[in-house]
């Protein structure tokens, strides 16, 4: 059944992601959120959405997290971390948004397959998330909405932004121990308020 | 690791529901979103944006989508199918949609951990997708938000929403199988804007 | 001309609230705001995006701002304030978020044609914005939008939109001049990044 | 009061654009609308925010319409409108969607103060709205957003948003008039649902 085997594909996809994730990188990822004062993400399209996932998770977590483009975001200042999400590394506003980050002193970390990229190579840290396996053209987001044009209808759009948006649950995860914080915690939490 | 043992943990969960998801429910589901004239969308926070991923690749297929919320959504008529995403199957929003919708004729497919829920019992289709291992109170979103009560930075929302994801993907692909649709007949649109 | 005068009936509208609004009830939203921690801002609809403008302006201020809806929104707490806009002061997202806010310990201020509304009775402070004439049954909004019932396109229920717009412009510059900002301070800040 | 002030401000702005405003502009933008199979919108910031209140209403008088960047948005035709609203008319974001629009054989309608600049130069038809009366270089949104850089904090960047959303709510009162839906239409259609 296409449904299924679809949904095995992912999940054979994410499984292979998860050897390959680079340790280092994800302790710097982790240590880059907790020292910086607010952590702003951007991404377009679905990588948009997983962005924002991660987003109302950090915020759970206490932190101060803000998406580009949407009405309350403030400005960045050097003691915030941007995180940009392209599977490419080439996404126009993506990329654009990570170089305004860095003229104001903040720091970038890239979620990538490509380090290579435009917007590897800007970055101060880079997580490597294997998922496209060609750079295709994709670069305007909003262009290709107006054209119809959806490379990201390719299954290996999709696998990016997938394994993306698990990688990033893994990382509340990891947040959580470090922050020692727990169910026990957020059982605590609403307590208060029921 | 407890972030790569976090993402093994979605991974083995997405396996098992690949496992239990109902092949009749899914054929209902793509044979329902066939017939509709138009799908229309609702869910509430991270579920909501696995309903607007989905959104996304509906109309990337050719297919009439809305979001309920959105400044664009037009009035549903009887031709029309709500998919209402719910791990709770309780969700005050999406249960007063899924009444509305029902109310001036349309259909209603659920897609929640409770057929037995209150939204269960008013869908014309269930999708049953596990995750959600109790019901807990956090009907209604908006409220929990405002409290700070987020049950769902455990672990069991967040299974519920990325296998939700995962599913999501594979109705796609089962939609393009059905519809004929491949990467081919992409680049072939591709090439008309190049 | 249908389209200016129109346009015309606006203008005269809301040349008769400027009269109209209390001089002390704006004082006190001041007040309010520039005692306030941060400012959570909820509207349906139209109210809605006025009041997402006025959050724009406010985090260009320096103030902090969440619209109660969003990803990044974090709980209230008793430090916060909840600006409520609903014209009929009935609309059941924007009451049941004051109850919630209330219930926290936050501080809620309405705008509404009707003090006497569910929302203005539960509300600390009430701004009257007069434009909503009569109290129609739109009160829960997304209900409204699946069955296609826009009350709202009556003439009404645009002069309240289009008045609170122009009135929380009106307050943003009331800002400015107690927080001694303006052109030349905006202009300096320019300077730092060019 | 400076609040009072700033809001007569704006009325008597928007006094002196409705003798402006070009009577035979106005017919061809209601024509094209008219004319026109679906009805896309961009703006940036506040001007987005404008576009937004006036496709909730297009939706509402029966009309197709969609905001650029959105989920659901589908691909443009040839025989569909975009709206494109820029006071400078030099927003990257907003030039760059008209000039694909265009390419795809879409007609493009501009809501300028600017006939002069590139979004004026490339649109098939142009509204002119004064309001912005210096062309300063907040062309990129985003970049200005990260920034902080907010000439639009400028009460002439209010001048012209509050002038556009007036000016949307007379063109919607001009359909209504052409389309001849009124208040009693909309009443029939209540009662449906009632």
């Amino acid at each position: 059944m296409p449904v299924k085997n679809a949904m095995l594909e992912v999940v054979r996809h994410v499984d292979s992601i998860i050897e390959e994730l680079d340790d280092s990188e994800i302790d710097a990822m982790m240590d880059a959120i907790q020292n910086s004062e607010r952590i702003f993400l951007i991404g377009a399209g679905r990588s948009g959405l997983a962005a924002k996932a991660f987003a109302m998770r950090l915020v759970q977590l206490g932190l101060t997290a803000y998406v580009i483009g949407e009405v309350v975001t403030p400005a960045m200042t050097k003691d915030d971390l941007l995180i940009a999400v392209s599977g490419s590394g080439a996404t126009i506003s993506v990329v654009s948004a990570a170089k305004t980050a860095k003229s104001v002193g903040s720091r970038v970390l890239a979620v990538t397959s490509y380090p290579d990229s435009d917007l590897g190579r800007i970055s101060d840290y880079v997580v490597v998330v294997h998922g496209r396996t060609k750079i295709d053209i994709e670069k305007d987001h909003l262009k290709h909405q107006i054209e119809g044009r959806h490379s990201s209808l390719n299954p290996l759009g999709t696998l990016f932004e997938d394994t993306v948006m698990i990688f990033f649950d893994g990382i509340i995860a990891g947040l959580m121990t470090k922050l020692g914080k727990g169910e026990i915690d957020l059982k605590k939490r609403h307590a208060t308020f029921e």
